[in-house]
């Protein structure tokens, strides 16, 4: 199966019936990819609050229209949020269960699909531009940190931002920041540069996530809000029962990249 | 009479009666004022090239339609270039010849006008959005500095990139970044940030045009195509005569600010 020239909706039937398994990045090109987050509907109006407030760290896509639907009609012809993420991560009481391919025996009428915009799709732009995004260039998962922005707080939902890291030459970083201004609900323009101690960072070479990567001379590390950042606070929130993607495991949607695109 | 409440018209007409003989800095809010360049028409295709081929230091608001012209029809209701910028300083052979308040006397039927962006119009814009502009808050001349960024060269004109400097936090820089890409007829956005060595800056407190500025603990030095590259050009090209206006005595236009934004 080459799994490069199948398009959104077949990459979802491709994994609902456990053909693929793996991490999705590098599928699908030129779509929308998503993170997930999936809550019982008493904890959903914090969360959508939350989001609303936090639009960098929490780009929302997509909402179910209700509380119990398995699908977000504008993100995907057939879609079933129940199977066609190649891993999910179930969680209860904040606390991490287990990592499962498949969610339906656990579903319940009462769950709220949240959709989350991913990096993936401004990569792709900054690629797109002849630009060096360095976690790609050498083949690793990008270096995410903890910091010390605090989120805005609603309801339960309360942290700090974790960033994601991408180091480049000051005049690629002014490109960066002119091509992610166009994606507002990927993430948007990066939140910092240069120094990694003025937003809570020790080590630059010792990411909280994924994998570090070699900085350059002349280079400086340029920061994006990132979508670990939910997930971080709802761990801390602990909501009595939730579901999200496995990183790297993403929603696949069928919303062009370019949709998403404000200018 | 209170300059402030005075239309670019007005002003100009003010400019001409040699009632006000000032730097225009902070008159006709609103309005696009302009760097000038007056050259013989045997070297205006020369300077036409390399203003194209160099848009950031050289960014074209309106040239002359024809040799000899005194307006630029889209400029402003009125103008007569000859009268109507305070201060005007004469070259010939590449020298420095004298300082005017008017150059009626200078004028010859084979002059061309190059009427280039200035960096006041995008210096309005961040202030509106709240960022702290140093040189305005200080009540100084922006720092200038040269540069070892080449432009490219065309015809007889050639050199490097003079650069303003607005120190900024970072997060002020990537909005400032935001801003300036808006307007890419004043220079747009800026071409370098933080280590000054890194573009052949030797030492950030001492400027080779225009006044030191205090950069505060967690800023980093942005920098921007300035307009008085196109004047340091000159000098190196030696045109047999040129007139340009004197360092913030500028062409106010009856453009509008806005209008110069792209997005």
């Amino acid at each position: 199966m080459n799994l490069q020239i199948l398009s959104p909706v077949e990459l979802r039937r491709a994994i609902r019936a456990g053909e693929l398994k793996g991490n999705t990045s590098g599928l699908a090109q030129g779509f929308v990819q998503c993170n997930l987050a999936i809550l019982p509907a008493d904890w959903a109006n914090d969360f959508l609050k939350f989001c609303q407030l936090n639009p960098k760290p929490c780009p929302l896509v997509g909402i179910s229209a209700q509380p119990g639907d398995i699908a977000i009609a504008e993100l995907g012809e057939d879609l079933d949020i129940r199977s066609d993420v190649p891993k999910y991560r179930i969680f209860k009481d904040g606390e991490f269960v287990e990592e499962v391919q498949d969610v339906t025996q656990h579903w319940r009428d009462d769950l709220v699909i949240f959709a989350l915009g991913c990096s993936f799709s401004f990569e792709e732009a900054l690629l797109a531009d002849g630009l060096d995004v360095r976690n790609i260039s050498e083949g690793v998962n990008v270096p995410m940190y903890r910091t010390n922005i605090e989120c805005k707080p609603a309801g339960r939902f309360s942290g700090t931002n974790v960033v994601s890291m991408r180091p480049m030459k000051p005049a690629d970083a002014i490109r960066a920041i002119q091509i992610c201004s166009r994606f507002p609900s990927v993430h948007g323009a990066p939140i910092h540069f240069g120094d990694p101690a003025a937003i809570g960072i020790e080590d630059i070479h010792s990411p909280d996530f994924g994998d570090a990567v070699t900085i350059n001379e002349g280079e400086v590390p340029v920061f994006w809000a990132c979508g670990v950042t939910p997930q971080v606070v709802l761990e801390q929130a602990k909501p009595s029962f939730c579901i999200t993607h496995s990183p790297g495991h993403m929603l696949i949607s069928d919303l062009p990249n370019s949709r998403l695109a404000v200018l």
